[in-house]
């Protein structure tokens, strides 16, 4: 049996080993995710953020014990920018395990942060997919947020929670976390803060401000427009604000009561299948720049390389400059190469 | 005059016009922005980051009062992650210009997050090359921290400065935050408030797992093995971590003057240069992938793009696959195009 046929069959320790080879992007992952992907697009991804301190991972524990006990299938990818230093990912594992482990419909999956933030949205897809091939009926993606680039990830996402909690900073902080538009619950987690009401309270009016009716035609335009245009939808969905404390599990079904009620507005408005096709068309741009950048470096020898960048450091070339040069320049070569069959130009 | 040459006497309005060129990526940022490459590579840039609500802002402003008390020109990019709905950084802007406004060698420019966080780097770069070349000596990027896009931001910094503050979460929360990796010196802020002590506890046994001598080269080693490999730093630096007070100025000689010590550090073990180099090849880079990304959209005929997203989406074709099909079939298109000289294909 392969790799993905275990998979497809539910093997817990082939779906391991094919996260860590998606995860290192190698050559096989790549095949296998070719493979699984006619299997995927029947999960409910939910994107989870907000900063740090906000409770979202035990949130997020406690929504998976919900939906288990629907009868759901749950996975959880961690997104994680913790360095390989800290331990932060493995940490965060045992905390969970306490709840959740010994589930075999549970399948928790911790990313760390390897190199840029590109490759970390592109191997949160990867997983993420997988988990939707071996049937996982809710994906929660769960990242430290605030940053533009967790939000790139979460827009993964069919249902962003973004957490809140009294008591983190005051009003300008909040504003800058930013990160409210892509908002599609508003969770105020450790409610039982002192300062739950004016958290609150900012929360609604930046909403007003916000416009969500317009928000996701905002953020998902450009890859939606990759396609045909759809309809637009039937009515807008209004953001909810939900209380709770997840310390206690307080609001959590009602929490959960929101999030369904989101995925039914995304089914009938035709929402879904317009974010399904905004993520796949983000992903394809992210593997798109990966290659071409491969390919670039695979064509331009490295002397003439290192030659433009000494001009750069001497101050001699701008960095625009010099892009134009290795550009052009290589282009040439590589059509010079590709038309003779001839060897790569090396040194 | 031109308005590079404006720029390079000290005109502010000139400066301010050609801040918004570079910022939108104009053709005329562009040239003036290869105009003044020959004339950066003076200023400090000393990166700011932390979570929100430890008062970096303050802290940046109370730093830069300080350096002008030294004769110095401070130059300020605040990078705010704030959508243009929010009006972060507008109101941002109103606090700082209470303690600097007037004052003629003082720039304060907020950059708002327009698309990717890719884009919000190499303008940032844009704005902080142009600053260097306006002959600003201190230039601090200052950010909204956590996420890896953030910490791409402050890597262009010679000396980074990572704010925390008491009582922002439980230690988990902290490790998570992933960004200590990348400090050349710990500020505690807001030293006044309890728990002062934890945090500096926290912080220093973080410090201790994280090796510093080794964390440059970790960091930096890609972008240093572009140009000649520099001798190893004669020392290893020492991350200090100061508390301040930004509210009362109090620790904001101390903090001044570590990063003064860390200059001199950066001087005389030679990784002032091997950190020029590895921003300027990150910088090459980013606009290297942005320029192939340009081309390949150029050289795609938009209806064979849409073509092969439709298949995506049906789910017929993995995004890895589409790409392999269009970075293929394009490459063939181009160089038959080229090698003819005819007309671009469209339909």
């Amino acid at each position: 049996m392969t790799l993905t046929e275990s998979v497809l069959k539910g093997d817990r320790l082939a779906l391991a080993r094919l996260l860590s080879q998606a995860e290192n992007n190698t050559s096989e992952g790549r095949a296998a995710l070719a493979e699984l992907f006619p299997h995927t697009g029947r999960a409910h991804l939910i994107g989870v953020t907000g900063a740090p301190g906000t409770g979202k991972s035990s949130l997020v524990n406690r929504l998976a014990l919900h939906f288990r006990s629907l009868k759901k299938r749950v996975a959880v990818a961690a997104v994680d920018p913790s360095s390989p230093f800290s331990g932060g990912a493995l940490l965060g594992d045992r905390v969970r395990m306490k709840d959740l482990s010994g589930d075999r419909d549970v399948f928790i999956r911790s990313m760390a942060s390897r190199g840029a933030l590109g490759g970390l949205a592109q191997s949160t897809a990867a997983v993420v997919q997988i988990f939707d091939a071996a049937g996982y009926d809710i994906i929660f993606i769960e990242t430290v947020g605030a940053g533009q680039g967790e939000v790139d990830i979460v827009r993964l996402a069919h249902t962003t929670l973004v957490v809140e909690a009294p008591g983190l900073g005051d009003d300008i902080q909040a504003i800058k976390a930013g990160i409210l538009e892509i908002a599609d619950i508003l969770v105020v987690n450790k409610a039982d803060r002192p300062g739950v009401e004016n958290t609150e309270k900012a929360l609604r009016s930046m909403l007003e401000l916000a416009h969500p009716a317009e928000r996701i035609y905002l953020h998902h335009g450009q890859a939606i427009s990759a396609g045909e245009s759809p309809a637009p939808p039937a009515k807008a969905w209004t953001v909810p604000i939900q209380r709770t404390i997840s310390t206690e599990g307080a609001g959590i079904p009602e929490l959960a009561a929101q999030i369904e009620k989101h995925r039914d507005y995304l089914r009938s408005s035709g929402d879904w299948s317009a974010r399904e096709r905004a993520r796949l068309a983000a992903e394809v741009e992210t593997i798109l720049q990966q290659t071409l950048s491969d390919q670039f470096h695979a064509r331009v020898p490295e002397t003439r390389y290192n030659e433009v960048m000494r001009r750069v450091f001497d101050r001699g070339l701008s960095p625009w400059e010099a892009v134009g040069l290795l550009t052009d320049g290589s282009g040439t070569t590589d059509r010079q190469a590709t038309a003779s069959n001839g060897p790569r130009e090396r040194s």
